[in-house]
């Protein structure tokens, strides 16, 4: 049933031609010094080169302490005897309502997704609102119950909040930040230093769905399917995983950047390798031929309702058909898995069995996803 | 000690002539229905009527919850056999860098306050960024560094954290939003349902000092003597008090619409009446000076490091002695009392002796003050 039980390429090629070629276009893999960006960019939120570099020479060297050090989804802090997760994200999707969800539902969403990528079962949230002046209160008022339809959902209270105004041109309608609080009530350390050789890569449904339905409203694309975004709470299966007794060692949801991105940041944090059989994607039809007709590559398509689990080998196929319960449209799959290391490297076999260097986006795909 | 032991006035005016002609032009205080505000205003993020009317019309009754309901300026939960405190604040100050303080501080010290305000001990906090695509990278790294000193100086961690980039005229540089945990680790409850007729209602420092240092840099005024923020961390000083055993009965930083509002929006939470002795709030001579200027009443203009303590009689005196070892530029005073309540209702004996109500800010004193 898991087709990455396959040998790994006699040779795998430590830098074929094509990845060569590829990585040299995207510029140095060493440190490009903070100055050669004097101004903050759109790809500095993208989740690809320049994100990390911002993070990685900006904000990570200034607050400094082992958990920021942890490079995880959120933080796993013990505090007065309670082991908790801590998250934050704010989120800036352009246009506010899009087809199959809306910045409301996303903001609750996606918070309890980084609370699961922790392990954690999501309890509480707080909301704060940066309001453009001359939004109109209508709209304001269905981001809110959007929010509180999610929030129910996904079984999670909104505690506090905050609410600012700013001038109109210095905004755009509404910018949420919302932060989560869940509960570890799991003993398993989950996170890219518990990643090990073996581990078999499972994602939870198909790709893609987000980020192109986001394109297709903002750039009016009409296709015959109207392709919705996958946006949905995801610690129903990560809990699900965690209470079967399955070894889970790293999870990780697949939003800005897609799978290419957070897999490669895994394998960095982790000091792992990491091989992936594209035939083993799953990528639905109509986002396949919408990516084709976009000039996009779905492996850095951003989701809202997707991750991938790094599971011990014994445990892949009883994840696999637990997290086939919860269906999205095409059903979770495997997809690789961990190789002992030369390097940090995340390799992809093409259909036609070719082997090249999966690397982070170096520019923006599509900004302002989330 | 305590100038405000005096007998409340024979006939407290229930509604003098110059506080109905006040109430009036501030419009009726039954409810206005949100339609009468069809868009966002600036007001609705000011602190005032327009932000009280958004918060309890708009946001509680979707998120209805107990712990919302309490009215505070954070949530206080029970996690895991954890007493927390929860809170959020976004900042959007403008400009970035003020005489005495910048952004950074601001969203470090003004999250901190939140839980000090909880009678919590900060320990976490998150930061979220929203960039403006042309932020110049070394105005990012300024205000990094200047939030790594205050985390540092409230003795707080930066455990996590999200950044997103705006297309340039869609943000303004930099807004951040921190949310923060504490721990409580004393017993007593604090918020507007413990406040009780006698209480004594004392203020940590003198007024104004941030709004106007704000005012004067973004209007270009320069004073005899530059007037600098009063930005500073709050719970050294209420932890103290909380640690001697004190009877704090409620809390409130003097943000956003000042001491008046935070009064006005306590007594009503509380059901009780306060009333306050102009000639005991203190309020520096250049302050005093720059209101008079600027036609700004010191009631109103927001501080970000000063609060208000509501305090059992008994224990008045010596909180203020705690309160006056931590000592802002003119030391802690007791300004006024609570009283038995026939309607929730703030009155303000002036200098004169006579007696007017303390109302809401009706508008927007000065936008983007936090």
């Amino acid at each position: 049933m898991l087709d990455t039980n396959h040998e790994p390429p006699e040779q795998a090629p430590r830098q074929p031609p094509q990845a060569a070629a590829d990585s040299a276009a995207a510029g140095p893999v060493c440190p490009v010094p903070l100055s050669d960006y004097p101004q903050v960019l759109l790809a500095h939120g993208g989740g690809g080169k320049l994100m990390d570099q911002l993070i990685h020479r900006v904000f990570m060297p200034a607050f400094r302490n082992p958990t920021l050090d942890a490079c995880h989804d959120g933080a796993r802090l013990a505090i007065g005897g309670a082991r908790l997760a801590l998250t934050t994200d704010s989120y800036v999707v352009r246009p506010l309502f899009f087809p199959g969800s809306d910045i409301g539902a996303l903001a609750v969403n996606g918070t309890v997704n980084d609370l699961a990528m922790c392990g954690a079962r999501p309890l509480y949230l707080t909301a704060a609102f940066i309001l453009e002046e001359g939004l109109p209160m209508e709209t304001l008022v269905r981001v809110v119950e959007s929010m509180r339809r999610a929030a129910a959902a996904a079984g999670v209270q909104i505690v506090t909040g905050d609410t600012k105004v700013v001038d109109q041109g210095k905004g755009d309608g509404v910018y949420i930040n919302t932060a989560g609080v869940g509960l570890l009530e799991f003993d398993q350390e989950i996170g890219p230093a518990r990643v090990e050789p073996g581990d078999v890569i499972l994602v939870n449904g198909d790709l893609g769905r987000h980020g192109i339905a986001i394109m297709a409203v903002r750039e009016g694309l009409a296709f015959e399917t109207e392709i919705q975004s996958d946006c949905a709470p995801l610690h129903s299966p990560v809990l699900a995983l965690l209470e079967a007794g399955i070894q889970v060692h790293c999870l990780r949801d697949l939003t800005r950047g897609g799978l290419a991105s957070a897999l490669v940041e895994i394998a960095e944090t982790a000091g792992r390798s990491i091989q992936i059989d594209q035939a083993a994607i799953p990528v639905a039809d109509e986002v396949q031929g919408a990516c084709e007709l976009l000039g996009l590559d779905p492996l850095y398509v951003a989701n809202e309702g997707r991750f991938v689990a790094f599971v011990a080998p014994a445990d892949a196929e009883r994840a696999l058909a637990l997290l086939r319960r919860y269906a999205p449209s095409l059903p979770a799959c495997a997809i690789g898995r961990v190789i002992a290391p030369s390097e940090p490297l995340v390799t992809i076999r093409s259909i036609i069995g070719t082997w090249r260097i999966v690397d982070r986006l170096s520019g923006e795909q599509l900004p302002r996803i989330c």
